[in-house]
């Protein structure tokens, strides 16, 4: 690829939205380059090899019902899914007593249950009013966006155990804290991924399958089809629009494009410069997008030694520093696998330990859960992705109040040449491996019609 | 300067926090040097001359009694201070309805008032239990950083006037909306400068005194002063620290020094590359620091027309663009200059406009409000903080919800070697000049002793 030609489009960031992006623009003959910051593809996705035999993901790893580009994505780069593991006993953790139940209703006092019930449906009563397209025009937006979801719980959860339940449940879905994210936001993430049951459950539910070779195999597989679309190792420090020119510069050469596509997390496309600058509105919404906090903290056993003693691996926790575990193991549970989800205040607190210490402290909740065997794994991993210096936070850039009824209109709005993806940019599946491909979709239409 | 002599400490950002530390640190003997992204120094405090004659203060620029730095700092450069115009009827416009009033309380119904009265006085006592040195040990920290300053006026207004006289009041005040605001951040800057009635207020107040040649002349004479340790135009894009030194890179060179102080806006700090990569706690924090909003207009007239007629040129208005007004004339009234004050979701609406309709739409109202020779201004100009390559917004980085308990100990703790100063690391006049002075002055006390 020739620095001084000039190409239809340039696309930045190769997660799944800009790998999407490029492979339909480069079916539809145009000429595109996608660059990447990163020594790999697959953004937030991130399968990591321990050795040959045995990998983990650290990003975003599952996939539910109504995901339909996820799942055609992957009959045609024939990947495999199978279904996370979910036989068993669940483990709760409450008031420090621990407590085994199977099904979906955790073993707790009635009247949180009701309770948990009632919050959880007015929840997802309220979500469907809202305008995926424009949350800003959906009915009394101002008012939902003028408060946050900690608002709303505290109005319509009357019992302790409630709280903490639904508490652990929304930090694991959104996670942030519920004292973060405008309630406005919130409604509109819940409405875009269905429903709160989709959303929470594994069994017909965005838990519901896993990738076999992990869930960045697809993002790899496209790579190798897009192969000489593609520079790694290819940070952009400036975009300079002139013209209908756009120049991108990287260390190592500028790029020239009719179009360019940003396909980035909100922080990352705020670090760019832009000549002429962001607008400003644009600018002060990406200040008002936070990554939310997740420390994936993985034990690698030699078995999945807590399925032989009837466990699911599944546990919710009020305390400590993970707020829900999962069985993790690979589809042949060739190993055994104890994933720990350290989100929002707790993971914010976690990412000041030593790897050493979070090991100790996550291998200490896992023994509480599942008994002396989780302290001895062959491996432990943990991503704290704060840390990633081209993510800085995960899952999702989320709004917090007020920024969607003041400049949401800001969020996709092209400026001159430079279009915006990434999954923060989907009304439907937002925040999903799902959202990122159906934004690259968008996006590409919206380039080939301008 | 020579590019590698290993200097003392470098500080970055030449407004009033980095001009005073840069000063501190030279008298004590140590060798510094001040690098600033623009072509002056002040940073938010920006004298613009019109002509030779003419110039109006397009960032900060009023100081009250208890800021005890500033007064000082005026008195030792030899710049001297004029009351603010505060003569004659203020005008309110509510409900469509104009009225004329004088003194502090607004021509509305009494309900209104007395609410007001409550409401006001109510954040005033709540905002007494504050830590300002560690605002998440207050009581209740986390009740009060879990909801918006909105839900709170939402529990304790009862009537509509009250709430749209509150509204813009602390529209001008935060330069947000109660929307997007912590509520334990509203309290925090609420104590931090001392109360609400010397924060809203001109005589006895924070907008008590203005400077006689505009805010930035005492930082033009500390430059002056400060002249062979200053390099403007040099934005930094890179701090490395290795061992005991700090690499700070420019595109004109790179700089060496033991110690770094970073004293710029959050949205800036956030922006330099650091390497290693800043703290995952700090980087998250400065996600969760949006800058406020605000386009300062103002309209110069011939004369102060409105004195003649009775008027004190301050206004507050429930609809359009501009919230509040003031007279803006410079301490001789040689020349009118009425200023209108855009803020919060007003000014993202405004400044989606072109210069001539922002120019046409607040004139408009200057005219709805002090008669039709507002139309016709000699000039007019206003300064949109957020578009504003090295600020990104104004007044200061607030703390959206859930920020303060969760990460505010990242606010100001050093990484390595590398310091933090600026307004929003005050707990005393944050976001004031006199909050960048006393930041000045503690991150030396702390370079000093480290």
């Amino acid at each position: 690829m020739e620095n001084n030609a000039l190409l239809d489009v340039i696309v930045i960031g190769a997660g799944y939205a800009g790998l999407t992006a490029t492979r339909l623009l480069k079916e539809t003959g145009k000429t595109v380059l996608l660059l990447e910051a990163r020594e790999r593809v697959g953004g937030r996705v991130y399968t990591h090899y321990i050795d040959n035999q045995l990998y983990v993901d650290l990003g975003g790893q599952w996939i539910g019902p109504t995901q339909d580009r996820i799942y055609a994505l992957a009959r045609e780069m024939h990947v495999n899914t199978f279904k996370t593991y979910n036989e068993g006993k669940n483990v709760i953790l409450l008031n420090n007593q621990r407590k085994e139940y199977t099904g979906l209703i955790p073993k707790i006092d009635l009247p949180s249950l009701l309770n948990i019930d009632f919050v959880l449906k007015k929840l997802d009563r309220v979500a469907k009013q809202i305008d995926l397209q424009h949350p800003w025009k959906s009915m009394k937006a101002k008012e939902l966006d003028s408060k946050t979801l900690a608002s709303f719980l505290k109005e319509n959860i009357y019992f302790s155990n409630a709280q903490k339940v639904v508490e652990a449940g929304l930090e694991t879905l959104f996670a942030c804290s519920p004292s973060e994210i405008s309630l406005l936001h919130a409604l509109f993430y819940i409405k875009s991924g269905t429903n709160l049951n989709v959303l929470l459950n594994i069994e017909n539910g965005a838990q519901q399958d896993r990738f076999v070779g992990g869930a960045q195999l697809i993002a790899n597989k496209l790579a190798e089809v897009l192969k000489e679309n593609i520079l790694l190792s290819h940070p952009v420090q400036k975009i300079k629009q002139e013209g209908n020119k756009v120049e991108v510069f990287t260390e190592k050469g500028i790029f020239l494009a009719k179009k360019v596509i940003v396909a980035v997390p909100p922080p990352m496309a705020q670090r760019i410069h832009y000549e002429p600058l962001l607008p400003a509105q644009r600018e002060q919404l990406l200040q008002r997008m936070p990554m939310g906090t997740v420390i994936k903290c993985m034990a690698i056993y030699e078995r999945p030694f807590w399925r032989e003693h009837g466990y699911s691996g599944q546990a919710m926790l009020d305390e400590g520093y993970v707020q829900v575990t999962f069985d993790n193991s690979p589809f042949d549970a060739k190993y055994g696998i104890l994933l720990g989800f350290s989100l929002a205040d707790r993971a914010k607190q976690l990412m000041s330990f030593s790897q050493e210490e979070r090991k100790s402290l996550v291998l200490n909740t896992f023994e509480k859960l599942f008994g002396e065997k989780a302290l001895n794994p062959s491996y432990y991993i943990d991503k704290c992705w704060a840390e990633e210096e081209w993510s800085r936070g995960c899952y999702v850039g989320y709004m917090t109040t007020g920024a969607w009824t003041s400049l949401g209109e800001a969020l996709a709005k092209p400026f001159g040449n430079i279009h915006w993806a990434g999954t923060e940019t989907s009304p439907i599946w937002n925040g999903y491996i799902e959202g990122a491909i159906r934004s690259g979709e968008r996006v590409v239409q919206e380039v080939l019609s301008a």
